[in-house]
């Protein structure tokens, strides 16, 4: 999975923004990574604790206190489980309620990246979409339809999934004195649902990342059409090197935008750069030389792709320390 | 907080399942503590990264990535803040949804103290209650109550805070493209009620620890009337060792249990320990004159009250370790 | 259900509280009912309207909007289910969260009773409990137990059918322009599941109404030593009249009471009778002779008893008018 | 509002999916309209029932339940207010999850509104977008932006007011014997919160609704690219009538519709006509000549115009009926 994303954020041909949306994901998951690493390296069990969990029956079985204890002790390393230090007559519910929020945790980092595709892949954005079979049929009745099956199945899991802590904060809150067992209907379906929903997000992700689609053309169309809005911002800032008060040229910038989208909005090419190239409020800071220049988007990502390549490299690492680079290789 | 709960924990005279209801109160603390002062030493800002998160206008600015990323360093040291790796419009939301919902989970720990509070207080139980104003009026139609005001206040900000981490998950997996700011005007109540509310928590519970009125003659009261259930199992126990069978034994307890229960309902003191006594299918394994020393629930304990301290030695040095030892002892 | 609620109501033996609160929840059910009742009956479906709900290619076929119209009337009247006047790809999804809103409604009411139940059934108040088995074994470990473990499944089983109308909601709100799927994977569980989590809920509750055991001597008990403080409001009404200061009185009757709960505290019977009979600030307006008469809570129901044969009344009323007096006739 | 929406859906020039998309709003809103004037019509008060609901006191004082009862109706009649036929020491906490439930199916209904049209706003969809006043500045780092700030706004208080309900289901859920105040502290927020987001949202729309733009130009190109895909369903239509194999032609349109996408995909006019016009599968059963009309989305809109405006008058009675007319008069 990891590994996917990886090289994914690798070969990703866009600009900064999508480098950054890439990369933000991969900071998302890593933090989910962690945390589920975390809490399942420190999942613990009741223990040999019996009824009430004060142990009372080992203690007297045993003869004492130590050799309750060290018979738990022994019991928890076969079992390859830590022992919770107090109990009642179960463990703690908290834990459920800890383990269950993580499991939603890493159901929105995935629901918002399936949301996020579902948009890109809207024909008019068309930028990503998902891979879609050569005999895939996407609707009986519209044959021309190719829906974005599995990122709408990821959102539609990923929203069963949220609601779940709740349902494990209600039995952790109430279990009144630790001993009701009004928990104990609902958990044979939470925690295997949690786990099983995570599971079925991941997986249907992980086809989706394997023959995601990009399409280079839209990518381009896009920033022909919108790249140059995002790249008035070397404009501005030129301009305002150069002398020209910011106040009055953003006010430039935002009028002729404005008129800009209006002829977007019929369709036309996004004739800003002709109307800043002939703007004289734009051109006396500027020469209009410059502009196609500043004006190609680009040039303008910033440092979004060394940090693209920094979270793919803290992400290799995460994978590496923690399979000891097993999972990684054979997927990436 | 803590150093409270760690008197009264020590204090507390109850047997067993008091120590181990408290120790465990204790230990579900103890991980909301070291949870919210992992967050806490581990928030991060956005950092300086400009509108769209590619630095792209102080790259500018500075000359080089190198550049703005030490100027970034420079400010989050001043602010004491670590600054996200990767970001976009904003930074990423599962930050506010992880802090949202560790303090849910906060308010899911004192949920239930107050929520076990009440029960106690219960005039029927009257173990333990809440402080009660000697000029504080209960109710003005009925002079005579004395209601948990505090722990049903409790109860009622927990409810409430519970239900804000699906805010929080809203926000952060609708963050489209990471330019959505649909969040923003819900975060404006969103993060201070959270933490508002879990500040009146604390503060109410504290005020409530303060005061906490323990009533002995109700603990042994309900000692001698159910205590004598629990302690069965002792019997049980030595009656299996001494060759009886456990099935029927089980059988036998049960049946007597249930004559007793009637008894009792009936506002009878509890006849267990004379109706074994009388029974020949217990005193052929256990002698008559062992059963007032066995039906002593006080001396069947287990390791609760070693476990409870404990508890509340780790939770002594985690207070110590976090305030060098000032916060506890100023309030201990 | 309603038939045995109804018989139970009317042979309930408790004093006006009990009458108020089994009324109240009559009440909330008569509401539930209602409102799944209207659903019910004004349940919608798509109808006939094609791909995108604008009826486009029925219309081709039929030749006319009028008898694409008339053949939806007529399939849906087969179907014995009306259209919704306007659909798109699917009906409108709030449909489903108005269901599984109902539904998490009913489940609150029936939460509530399992949990007075549950308090109850606590040995201390034993007052009601649900029905046990002769043979039925509480807990292994300990013989004596009689957990009341149906209350406690439907607690348990209505929490998780709180946590399900978010997710109904989740699928109205984010229906896209009304093609997206994204509600397609989790509603194949969430109805289904909703549906067959209200049928566990009410078949519980039903075996446990059907075996509901009232122990009259706890009722009793209870009466003797709690229900002279209700009863106290009595004697402030007859000491007002008799020319008495409603603050002083409050006052005097709020310290004695204060003096009989730590009596009670320490097992004794409720001295508060006496303490005011020898309390001249009380005797002055109202005559110590008085006093056994007006402090016994059994005369002080006012109209509960009314009200909650009127409530059953209603309720019988609902069932004859739903069925025909049939499944009433049945159960009761 | 109902009344701009009336007008809104009579004048938009969109073809049928807009109608479709539009009346199902419509269709939403009359069904929450519904149940907020029944509800407003039906909500209740406790009455005059004193401390415990049991209207002791009253009975006491006015000689007997009838006169008590009577004193009751009096008074909810002075207040405009039914009263609860049982209630105890609260009115039934039901009731009002009960509102909550329907303000946030309220709030459903106008999230999904918000929704649709911040994706129709996105710039490369671009058909209708909220009003942007001539001054207003969209952001200080980007002239050129045009956010959907009304929009988002809704949607983010639509989410926290899906996040209230639950908290009014515990507070019913958990109201033990009737006696807690475990609701009282969030209550305080919870009920006045939940009116203030709705008339947050509402008023939030109005001002959208009342400058909702549209742009033609969108429209037309974007049904001139795509439109042509929908309208593929009259060739299918036609082809089948004729005696082509539905399975057949349903496997041509899709493998044309692959190449069409293609070319879109690339920045190309949508060449589907052309294709085919050009492939003899389908040309053996409709003529090249027909195709190009029966590829004209505009004329493929079935009955959704009437179901539009079938919706919008029965929008149109219910807001007469409620208001007289005037309401709806002064808006529209």
């Amino acid at each position: 999975m990891f590994g996917q994303l990886v090289r994914r954020s690798a070969q990703c041909p866009c600009p900064g923004r999508s480098d950054a949306g890439l990369a933000q994901l991969g900071q998302d998951l890593l933090e989910d990574h962690r945390e589920l690493t975390r809490l399942h390296d420190t999942l613990r069990g009741k223990g040999l604790k019996g009824a009430c969990g004060t142990s009372a029956s080992y203690v007297e079985l045993m003869g004492s206190t130590a050799a309750a204890r060290s018979l738990e002790a022994r019991v928890m390393e076969l079992l390859g489980l830590q022992a919770f230090e107090a109990a009642t007559q179960t463990y703690p519910r908290k834990q459920d309620l800890v383990v269950v929020s993580a499991l939603a945790s890493l159901a929105q980092s995935f629901y918002k990246f399936a949301f996020d595709l579902r948009f890109l892949q809207t024909p008019a954005i068309g930028e990503l979409s998902e891979p879609f079979g050569t005999h895939q049929v996407g609707s009986s009745a519209m044959p021309f339809k190719r829906n974005p099956v599995s990122a709408e199945n990821v959102c539609s899991l990923a929203r069963q999934l949220a609601a779940l802590p709740r349902i494990a904060w209600d039995n952790a809150a109430h279990s009144l004195l630790e001993r009701t067992l009004d928990d104990s209907a609902n958990r044979r379906s939470l925690l295997p649902e949690a786990f099983l929903l995570a599971d079925a997000i991941i997986e249907r992700t992980r086809r989706v990342l394997d023959g995601l689609v990009h399409t280079p053309a839209a990518t381009e169309r896009l920033l022909a059409t919108y790249g140059v809005f995002a790249a008035t911002e070397k404009v501005l800032l030129e301009a305002s090197r150069a002398g020209g008060d910011r106040q009055v040229l953003h006010e430039v910038l935002r009028d002729q935008a404005m008129v800009a989208w209006a002829a977007i909005g019929r369709g036309e090419p996004n004739p800003l750069p002709e109307l800043l190239a002939g703007d004289a409020r734009i051109t006396q800071w500027v020469p209009a030389g410059r502009l196609p220049g500043l004006l190609d988007a680009r040039a303008h990502v910033g440092d979004a792709p060394e940090r693209a390549r920094r979270m793919a490299a803290m992400m290799r690492a995460a994978v590496d320390e923690r399979v000891g680079g097993t999972e990684h290789g054979d997927r990436a």
